[in-house]
């Protein structure tokens, strides 16, 4: 029989924290917090696979399932001395999702289950407190209604008001038990209207139908567009976990809190959390009541007023303490905890590997490394690559004036500039125009997420540290100010106040997640400092990377940029991109014009020196480590003059017509440009180009001296013998210039594979060639039959219909493409066992595409200078995983 | 020791006709009929393997080849009786090419070498002909000095003229001994002034020399062109055959001829030839003068009045019937024959398969075939299926009113109108720009044939039956009227008078190369009868043949051709070219247009029953044939309207305004429509589209009742996830259209193959489809990543510099695409047995691509209906080959 419920409770568990794939990641660690002896409220959790069989059986539970469930309730009961329904010694609990990967504010939960006009008189009797029975029972009507009978709140919170009024007061702590007594009945009236049939009284009806909602959540639009951006693949499912309630609401000897081991947003190691006493969970993460800090220290940081929790619940505090030193210590990572304070004792809710900033996770990596905690290899693996981005993007120029119009708390580092939007949807419009905005919000919620994904940040007027805005902007890597109190947002007209400083829709705002600083306008901002723990860990990484990582880089700028974030060469110099500097285009305009090879080679000699100029200087600050240098790849219509003031220059510089020009023009305009007269087909039929760029490198080498890795790189070879050709063109342009100069020179020559044909004759390629360059960006393209620029209208709806998982640009198709590279690899090392392989399109940034690389054996990845430490971190943890399989395949 | 040189003569030979490839189609048939014990001036033969290793040794010969070619000489003076150079009993002999293919007129050859001052005057005495002797050696040293030398023969031409001048004579008739005498002394001191050194006069020099014009001849620009035009590869080389001379122009008693066994025009059993009395073998075949009839049966059918050599040289006559019916025995083939009568001696100069028309070239295998000659199966591969595109293209309407202005020799059948063009450079300008034209000439000249091919068919002044044009125009197709000597060309004011009509450059013709006939202006057609022998041959090629071959057909006309050329189904109904039908692309407009998918619905509902009678159509042609329909394929902006008036009726019938139609445009206008929103993901995208097409074809299958066999194709899949989705709709479509019409009906759906992507996950997309369509055009596109609509650019310069042996897209990319396609063929079958798979791509009708189809296991080709007959009889040689192939491997 398949076990579909695993309890927990009392020092025991069936479950443990490796069960996570089964009991979900919520379920797993409350089972291992009880194996550790921690003090958490009796429960059951029902599996992730109660889930996929859910979906895969028509919505529909297996026949076991209720068996399983009534056995484990019957544990509970016997474990408090209560039972679920029983008028006397009621059980009440939580039912609460809980899938493999943490999924903050994206899944629905009930509290106060089990509830009815019995019941609520029993509580009220064993707390001997009838008001917060019936305020209890009011609330879990509420919210069993919106979640499970999905009834919207507005409903409930419509007679609130209205009781408020008639009663005339303002506060909901202002209502007596009999108001909130009147409240349930109403309440429940409302039901009926509205469903045509009564609220459910029976617990076990209600436990049912709050399982069902989870289940149902997971399928929900705000679920699939969070696994979407998180990568959780849909098969995952959620478990539930049933818990028994315990209150933090209770009266002023009862708590409820949030806390990190460490902090968060910079990694110090240093408690870190917050509580609002006399609460129960969900207060302090929906931003409503300001929480307060945990620690004297916070507090202190914080610049709070209001007493930290080490001040108010001292014995508490010191017991809450000893817990999360030993759940940090047995987990071996930073935690996210969450307990509940009823009546001076402390019950353990929850507890996870904490989210964290970028900077947060490399520091926490390093130190616990040092701390001996974890091994250096496993610090490498705790840092997400794709974080770092949020490292290596500039910040705000400290000199800079600053007109700061407000401060909120920094939920999120890095900064941010853009016009303010108020609305997801605008976020959105805005990011498709490729305009930068700043999402402005009273508080976000999951609706928000495609939003928050398409602004340059966040800013909130509400919300502390770990509200929905803080915890989300941290996953994505977005700057975030939280809980600006002072910002007065005017919602209907589109215009918010920050003090005094008046703002509407559209005005340039700056935010510092670092500081939590919002200021007027867009302020200048300075580059990164990649020292410290960033510095020791990559070098920790470079230690057992086996992967080089080089860059694609054609200006000096981005070769020195690259250099400086640890580029091991150039391994796509794009010559065309220095064509289009304005001085040259004029020449190049005029060798396409030319009408015969005469005309072209006087143009190509006026561009020779300044290319050669160009090789120069990159040479120069490369001292030496290879620089691949891709020949002229794109058509050459791309060069043309467009404007008639183009037209004109070119009509003079090349002394031809305009009407010359402009049907020149129409001649080289193309249907499918991408797939045309292009890369080494150029360099077949205008061979004086590609000859030109010949000389331009090697007198370039030359001239530089010793320290030059040249390495000549072919565009589009579909076919040996084009390469065999050119590369005979190119060696007698070097011959020529190293007799002139009298002494010789080593270089490479070698191709792109970035055509399906040239992969599947990569045997017979690589006889000429001495390295291969994948240009996966074209692979792609021609493999999937994708024009990239053409693929935004359909690329989208078939993410979110769930046809292709990745966007193949930025993530490699290894199940297409990645066959016809492994092709390519082994067909071209049967033939060049030493053959040199790298990748140079973009997925040479891309951590999951950099994992494939290591995995066949490629010799280096390129990518822009931007990515660099983001491929050098994860070409180490590719390394370290294909350790784990050899040993595991051993 | 390798053997570089075989000898033959007198009843002997070293070589044999097999030896073809060594010793060149002239060599191994010289050795052959030497075997046969037919009269053939003995010789020698210098192999192919001497061509090849030439060329692969810096132009060099093994230093063996001397001592063998010496040795053989030896041999023939032995058998002669004669000596090479010896000034009493001189040999003279003659250097022909012969390569392993038939290259008329390709390539260079020297007649009566080895004459100088002392053996002239050998000659003259044991001629008893010192004027012929002469005239031999003048005629030598112009040849020898235009074909070894490289002296223009102008230089020779002029110094005739002048002389003739001189003399106030005007026939060559005319110069007596004395003068030819002078005349080869005014040759030599030609050659000495312009070349700086003497004309050779040792007979071993000048035989070194030929033979290296042969070798160097093979790699000329004409034969290089020869060589492409006809497929024929570099490394096969030619041969040289070094052959004792005789003369057919010693007197009145001499002649010299060439013959078919039969017609190599109609394939009528009957022996046809030309020759000439007193005439070397050049003068038939250069034109010069015009030939006679050998038979006095083919006397009377040309009409011509001068004697047969039937009457002339009766004896003669006699042995030359028995020699060719012996011939025809042993070759088991129609063979053309060249001889020289040399004083009422019967030589035998070359044997050959002749060329013949595609009409001929069938009914000569049919008719051997039940001679019993050869089998069935032999004649089928006899026949070149490419060749039958002549007989399936329309001829004239025998009833219309011609105004017929010339009449010339029928030298290659079929009818062909156009405008007239004087020169190659200009034909072949014309066929760039799409231009139909017939290419007038005095004669033609190797130098002609690239015109030849661009032209649509040729006119000559002079010239029979076995002339250069007639010859190559046959070889290609081509009609031609040759010797239409009325016609008056004036060249230089680009103009011609035919009779008293006057023509230019530009004026419409029409030619009848199966009567002679040359018309004025454009003649109306019908079309060819495809029964008699033709038919006979395509059931025995149906007999064999396992390839299954369907039509690319949409047109109810289309369907109904390809029928009566016995397509077995419909391959490809491409259902976006019913939508360009004008009542229907507004309503198409419409959809496009369409802000939702209400209005597209709307639109879409107007086009439901066109589409559906469309199909009822097509389906009721086909008879329950398959028919394979391809759903909507290309980018819907190729449906949007252009002009103004055109955008104004949509804006109508839409009521959409003409801004908003034009910003649609602008909003669908891609980059690379190849790779862009087109095929699947527009059924992905605006699934109404597939869906109201789906519904068509189930409603005209329920319309037309049982006899139908539909086969729905999903274009450009690259995702097995696409098609899944897809399938799930269309079958929803057919159960909801079947359930209304109370019955079901069998169908299936597949999908393209035209994606590398699609190929290499076939095991996966096999799981939805039930068929495989390889649409190779796209394949072929994307693996080489090849815009077929820009490639001219640089697919002609890779042609030319021997880049790529063929354009991809009119043969199949074996090396490349084929890859794919097997890979995709061997991983479809893998997960589903019996897919059913085929080709509907333009390879689908190209013999070679067809051999490769059938070679690996595909169960149909589609293609165009004209090419339905080709396929048919290239899948029945296929099989015959892979018949064969099994058999060796076995």
């Amino acid at each position: 029989m398949v076990q579909w419920v695993y309890s927990f409770g009392d020092g025991f568990a069936e479950g443990k924290a490796e069960m996570k794939n089964l009991l979900g990641g919520k379920g797993a660690n409350l089972a291992e917090m009880c194996s550790l002896g921690l003090p958490v409220p009796p429960g059951f959790t029902i599996t992730t696979e109660v889930c996929t069989h859910y979906y895969q059986n028509g919505k529909t539970y297996h026949p076991d399932l209720k068996k399983q469930v009534d056995a484990a309730l019957a544990k509970m009961e016997k474990a408090l001395g209560l039972k679920f329904g029983d008028a006397k010694n009621p059980l009440l609990v939580s039912v609460r999702s809980g899938a493999r990967a943490s999924m903050p504010g994206m899944m629905d939960t009930v509290l106060n289950l089990g509830l009815n006009d019995a019941t609520a008189e029993g509580l009220a009797k064993n707390s001997g407190n009838p008001r917060f029975a019936y305020d209890s029972y009011r609330r879990f009507i509420q919210m069993y209604s919106d979640v499970v009978l999905e009834l919207d709140h507005y409903h409930f919170e419509e007679i609130l008001e209205l009781k408020k009024n008639e009663l005339g007061i303002k506060l909901d702590t202002q209502l007596t038990e009999a108001d909130l007594k009147d409240l349930v009945v109403r309440y429940k009236e409302k039901v009926q209207e509205e469903l045509g049939s009564p609220f459910p009284e029976s617990p076990e009806e209600q436990m049912w139908g709050a399982i069902g909602a989870v289940f149902g959540s997971w399928m929900s639009a705000r679920a699939i567009t969070y696994r979407k951006l998180q990568d959780i693949p849909e098969n995952w499912g959620t478990a539930v976990n049933v818990q028994s309630m315990v209150f933090g609401n209770m009266g002023e000897d009862c708590a409820t809190g949030v806390a990190f081991t460490r902090d968060p947003s910079t990694g110090e190691k240093i408690f870190f959390g917050e509580y609002l006493v006399n609460a129960q969970g969900e207060d302090v993460v929906a931003g409503i009541r300001t929480p307060q800090s945990i620690t004297l220290e916070g507090k202190k940081r914080s610049g709070s007023k209001l007493p930290a929790m080490e001040e108010v619940l001292p014995p508490v505090y010191q017991d809450l303490v000893k817990v999360y030193q030993k759940l940090e210590a047995h987990y071996k990572d930073m935690q996210d905890i969450e307990f509940t304070v009823q009546k001076n004792k402390l019950w353990m809710l929850q507890t996870r590997n904490g989210k964290r900033t970028a900077p947060a996770a490399i520091r926490i990596a390093v130190e616990m490394a040092k701390e001996g905690l974890i091994t250096k290899e496993e610090a490498i693996k705790r840092v997400d690559p794709a974080s770092l981005d949020q490292l290596l993007h500039p910040t705000l120029d400290p000199k800079a004036t600053k007109k700061i119009i407000a401060k909120g708390l920094p939920a999120s580092p890095g900064a941010a500039s853009g016009k303010i939007v108020f609305t997801a949807e605008d976020a959105e419009k805005a990011a498709a125009e490729n305009k930068k905005v700043i999402l402005v919000r009273l508080e976000t919620s999951p609706e928000d997420i495609h939003g928050m994904h398409a602004a340059q940040g966040i800013l909130t007027a509400r919300g502390g540290m770990t509200s929905h805005a803080a915890v989300v902007a941290r996953g994505m890597g977005k700057p975030c100010v939280s809980g600006a109190s002072e910002l007065q947002i005017d919602f209907k007209n589109r215009k918010c106040k920050a003090g005094s400083t008046e703002l509407k829709e559209g005005d340039l705002i700056t935010i510092n997640g670092s500081t939590g600083e919002v200021i007027l306008g867009e302020v200048p901002t300075i580059q990164p400092n990649l020292s410290g723990d960033f510095a020791e860990l990559m070098e920790w990484a470079d230690a057992v990377r086996i992967l080089k990582v080089r860059t694609n880089a054609e200006t000096p700028l981005d070769a020195s940029t690259a250099r400086k974030f640890g580029a091991e060469g150039i391994g796509l110099c794009r010559t065309e991109h220095m064509f289009f500097d304005a001085e040259r285009i004029i020449a190049v305009r005029e060798m396409i014009l030319a009408k015969d090879v005469t005309g072209r080679k006087a143009a190509l000699a006026k561009i020779l020196p300044m290319q050669r100029k160009d090789f120069e200087e990159i040479f120069t600050i490369m001292k030496g480590l290879p620089v691949t240098i891709r020949l002229l790849d794109p058509p050459l219509h791309e060069f043309l003059p467009h404007t008639q003031a183009e037209m004109e220059e070119v009509s003079k510089a090349a002394k031809v017509d305009i009407e010359t020009i402009k049907q020149r023009a129409i001649a080289l305009k193309e249907e499918n440009p991408m797939l045309g007269h292009r890369g080494c087909r150029l360099g077949i039929t205008y061979p004086e180009i590609y000859e030109m760029q010949a000389r331009a490198i090697f007198e370039a080498v030359i001239a530089v001296g010793d320290n030059v890795l040249p390495e000549i790189m072919i565009p589009l070879v579909m076919h040996p013998k084009e390469l065999e050709i050119l590369k005979a063109k190119i060696d007698a342009v070097a011959e020529e210039v190293f007799k002139k100069a009298g002494k010789k020179h080593a270089y490479l020559i070698g191709t792109m594979i970035e055509l399906p044909r040239a992969a599947l004759l990569a045997d017979k390629i690589a006889e000429s060639a001495e390295f291969f360059s994948f240009g996966t960006n074209d692979l792609t393209q021609t493999t999937l039959g994708i024009s990239r620029d053409d693929s935004t209208n359909f690329i989208q709806p078939y993410l979110e219909q769930g046809i292709i998982e990745k966007d193949p640009f930025v993530q490699l198709d290894e199940e297409g493409v990645g066959q016809l590279i492994e092709i390519a690899v082994e067909r071209g090392r049967k033939t060049r066992k030493d053959i040199k392989l790298g990748i140079c399109g973009e997925h040479g940034g891309n951590p999951a595409s950099i994992h494939f690389c290591a995995r066949i054996g490629m010799d280096y990845v390129s990518c822009s200078p931007f990515r660099v430490p983001i491929a050098r971190l994860a070409a180490a943890q590719a390394a370290l995983a294909n350790k784990t399989a050899k040993k595991k395949a051993a």
